[in-house]
């Protein structure tokens, strides 16, 4: 391993002085599932432009595999739960959100997701102190004099760590819940008549009463907001003890010198950004290859084509019933399609339909055959379909599932169908509707031209910019300088309170003023009588 | 003539299939000056990349050279005035702005610009209907069948000319006054807190009263609201008998594709923006080729260098007082000076000054031995001076000059110099403290690195964009939903009303109900009492 190891970097600095003239160091804190599966794209290319990448993950991850042979270094960190119970906890999220919250109360909700949050709130805290307070890693990492941070807010501490060693950091996010990190965080302005608060699932042209609902989520996001305190009261208590400077997560976070965004204006509605803001949706994608063991099947649905169903990596069981009225649809269907599915087998499940562990999407959704896809609306997956313009059927569940399918919904890509309601029927009419009705394959190729016309590639901006901080020490011209204002000077309160003042005293002596000459005029008149 | 133009045609037609798949047939409306050296740039690399490329001009023009051979078509719209009057006009303006207005109050400065105003509005008014009103050119263009329009606003009626084409456009600007134009017609967002109003001087890091100032200054800005109404009003007309869509200058402008703007974050305060203003500042610069004649001139400056001297290509001749004065700061210094000048050679001109009527500004800007930039401030000459890394000192006169300086002064690359009270030992000492303390330098570097560090470079941007609207017959998906909305809408002001009735509602009816129990409590106390 040391000497593939060896081989490998001897190669990658040979390839550093043609590719970008620069070799670099970059440490990273990723997060798990799809949102790792998109960083490492980015990471893979800074090592092919001959940087180095260490990544400084939990014991407990069990999607960054610091235990087989990479070109990757890794800084582990020793939590105290190993990797089965890191799954524990996604698998409990899981039976949450899709099993246990659509029977539940609003408020039942709420109290549900309040006490995950806090659990995971302790696990966060754990692998930030665990870090932070391990001098012999931070010494370390000071020696190895990192030139970037490229870090995924979703897991708190990152930004810590960059500043206890005191070198400049790249966010990672897709936009979040009700753009609380990048509004509060980042400065990203938000105008509540056309910009929809992110997970709200409206669109950018909204009816009088969509506006009022906006207007009301656009106010501090309530269960982001608790979340933040609880994050932000661990912040405290860390940030004083290893003494850096800001005390809170979002003034933290708000010291990124770049924000890389995991959508771009196919899938975005058009809002006011930063130019610190880089949209790099769909880096991930890439041109599809030769499908091989399925390509017989595939080839096999003749004219009809081919649909691809997938609810994603994280939800693999559905119970009997759903499974069974999903694969009573699909046999109605004259397209073959594959299904990516790792429960029983359902009893209705037709001919057309073959259940497969794991499927190659973007490959199949490259494929010529492929008429539509059914997805539970993960930001990768509905940029693998608008690459390849497919139409979609979205199914969302949770987290940004409902507002990534409501955008594509706005775009005329996509029909939604209620994962918690939906019958058999639904199901079939919505695969009907996208694969039949021609304006939604439209608005796929539309979508996918635009994503494929743009001034450089997705990857290659999210590279750049992140080689920029390096060259640079930062990106300072292009923070902006809302970042040294309080939220009252940011909003002008102060000005707007001085003016009103001025216009107010104003008044009271224009008014003072006329009195008294009315008085003055009135007295002059009454003595003019008497006289 | 003929021959040459088809040779050329063949030529680009060859080369069109190798450079970008697509041959198009731009129409532009340009305006004069400055505007038209940085569009032609663009024009240029639109002939290279194999599009054809009509230029739609006043025959009054005396910037766009429509009589000589050229790889530009040219459609001249005929008006009563010559090239002579249009001249007159500008030097008139000039006068006005360098000469006339230091001696007068604000008061009457404005009024002899609304006189000002008024006569140029008339001209545009007579271009705009010998425009459109002439049916057989809009008749051959249309049959000619443009694919975009790329249109300069500062002279209106272009994009008129594009909505009776039913051809989308392209506006190209330098930030316009007090935000105006971008604001009101492109709704480009405004934050006053931290994003100074252009032309105001201000920076995005303000004092409070900087900022009481930049609030007032954000408020409708008076002179250019005063120029629009007029427009508006001719354009109403207009409009109304050509019978095209939208009836004010903005609503018409609103529907701009793309706003090309002359700047990037080199220049700008980072701010809010859309994702359909590209920022292509610096277009026109290139590397420094050799001086030829002024060589000899330069290398003998030696060690302490050159200094370049130029107010502009419209400021031809200072009074003899200020030239005089001029020359004897220069005589002081030990650089080398090249000073563009066309009026009478001062008496006190020193030995190492020489006077060129014309300078090759970017070559000696680039020239190693370059230490120092005089400039009047316009953005042209400012980018080549931030290509080259040269720090400047700023005699701004009028318009967006005294904006730029103070641009470049907030980011320590320029030292400004007041035109009308300036002396001999303002200007020697600006000289020496810009050659002479490093910061200046280093600052002008650092802008440099940031011009260069770009991941496209702003030409192709620029020209990526305008081929990207001719490819897709536009670039919807940037356009924000904000310009269907009234501007009620826009500022949420009927959904705040509405919260607030709502809120108003709650209050008064909980003060009801209270009032009511209390008195009934009251009552009930009252009778047990009695009892």
């Amino acid at each position: 391993m040391m000497f593939e190891k060896w081989v490998l970097t001897i190669l990658l600095l040979q390839f550093c002085c043609v590719g970008c003239g620069f070799c670099g160091k970059v440490l990273v804190w990723p997060c798990e599932m799809s949102h790792w599966l998109n960083l490492k794209i980015i990471l893979e290319e800074l090592l092919q432009r001959g940087h180095e990448v260490t990544i400084l993950t939990s014991s407990q991850t069990y999607f960054v595999d610091y235990h087989k042979p990479s070109a990757f270094n890794f800084e582990v960190i020793s939590v105290s739960g190993n990797q089965e119970d890191a799954e524990k906890i996604i698998n409990e999220f899981l039976h949450i959100a899709v099993n246990i919250m659509p029977t539940l109360s609003l408020w039942e909700s709420a109290k549900l997701f309040q006490n995950y949050f806090l659990d995971l709130t302790e696990q966060f805290e754990e692998l930030c102190r665990k870090a932070v307070y391990n001098e012999s890693l931070i010494v370390k990492l000071r020696e190895t004099k990192y030139d970037v941070m490229v870090i995924d807010p979703m897991v708190p501490c990152g930004e810590l760590v960059a500043e206890l060693l005191g070198i400049p950091f790249v966010n990672t996010i897709r936009l979040s819940m009700g753009n609380t990190m990048e509004r509060y965080c980042g400065h990203l302005p938000v105008l509540p008549s056309y910009v929809p608060v992110s997970m709200g699932g409206l669109t950018d042209r909204m009816t009088f009463m969509e506006r009022v609902k906006n207007m009301i989520l656009i106010l501090p996001y309530l269960p982001l907001k608790y979340y933040c305190i609880q994050l932000t009261n661990h912040y405290r208590i860390i940030a004083s003890k290893i003494q850096v400077g800001p005390t809170t997560l979002c003034e933290s976070l708000g010291k990124a010198e770049i924000w890389l965004i995991r959508t771009y204006w196919d899938f975005e509605f058009p809002r006011p950004y930063l130019p610190n803001f880089v949209f790099v949706g769909g880096l991930h994608c890439k041109p599809n290859v030769c499908l091989q063991e399925m390509e017989d099947f595939v080839q096999s649905s003749g004219e009809d084509g081919v649909v691809v169903f997938s609810l994603g990596s994280m939800v693999k069981n559905l119970t009997e019933e759903k499974a069974n009225f999903i694969a009573s649809a699909l046999a109605q269907l004259p397209q073959k399609v594959v299904w990516r599915y790792k429960g029983k087998k359902p009893a209705t499940l037709g001919a057309n339909t073959r259940i497969f562990d794991w499927l190659p999407q973007n490959d199949l959704l490259g494929h010529p055959k492929t008429k539509a896809f059914v997805t539970h609306g993960g930001t990768n997956g509905i940029y693998e379909a608008v690459y390849h313009g497919i139409p979609m059927v979205g199914i969302p569940m949770f987290i940004d599932q409902p507002d990534n399918i409501a955008h594509m919904k706005a775009k005329g890509a996509a029909v939604e169908v209620n994962f918690n309601t939906m019958t058999s029927a639904d199901l079939l009419s919505a695969l009907r509707t996208v694969i039949y009705q021609p304006s939604y394959k439209e608005n796929a190729m539309r979508l996918s031209r635009i994503h494929h016309d743009q001034p450089i590639k997705p990857l290659d901006r999210a590279v750049f910019w992140i080689e920029f901080v390096m060259r640079h020490k930062g990106a300072k011209h292009l923070r902006p300088a809302s970042h040294d204002l309080t939220w009252f000077q940011y909003h002008s309160l102060d000005v707007i309170g001085f003016l009103l003042a001025c216009v107010a005293t104003v008044i009271f002596m224009v008014t003072k003023c006329c009195l008294f000459s009315c008085q003055k005029i009135g007295k002059t008149g009454k003595k003019k009588k008497r006289e």
